[in-house]
């Protein structure tokens, strides 16, 4: 269920190789606006594939995104299972 | 649209290395009902993503399925896409 959806697939690529980055980070790389990444990131963090905290920098309040061990798991069996597809010719 | 479905990714991605192959083939690899196979098919072949055509061998009816340019293209680009977003860090 989580991998149906193009945006989904494409904020789990982005969080892969990222000890965690920020919301506005992930809206301007995929070109989402804030309601649509929200309601996409309440999906994965239900799902338990990210976790998403406020913290406070430099006296502002930011959101980070990081993704779980679930999560980059599941993301590697994805990926795996769909290149694996492409060259089995059995 | 179509990369909104976890299915049809892998429906795809199986396709893509190959000439053509069956329906049987499809259903089988990808562990599908006959029913929820033609669903996705249909979708697929509506956007142009891939052909559907009927075939008499050893006078048997057979479903064949092939993917086409615009297939192979907008598959790899997704994939691309997905890649190239797993190692950006900028």
């Amino acid at each position: 269920m989580i991998f149906n959806s193009e945006v989904r697939i494409k904020i789990l690529a982005l969080l892969y190789g990222l000890e965690f980055c920020e919301f506005k980070y992930l809206m301007e790389k995929l070109n989402l606006t804030p309601g649509n990444l929200e309601h996409h990131l309440k999906i994965l963090e239900r799902e338990g594939f990210i976790e998403v905290k406020k913290t406070i920098f430099k006296g502002k309040v930011r959101t980070i995104i990081k993704i779980t061990e679930k999560g980059r798991e599941e993301f590697k069996k994805f990926l795996e299972n769909v290149l694996n597809l492409m060259s089995k010719k059995d």
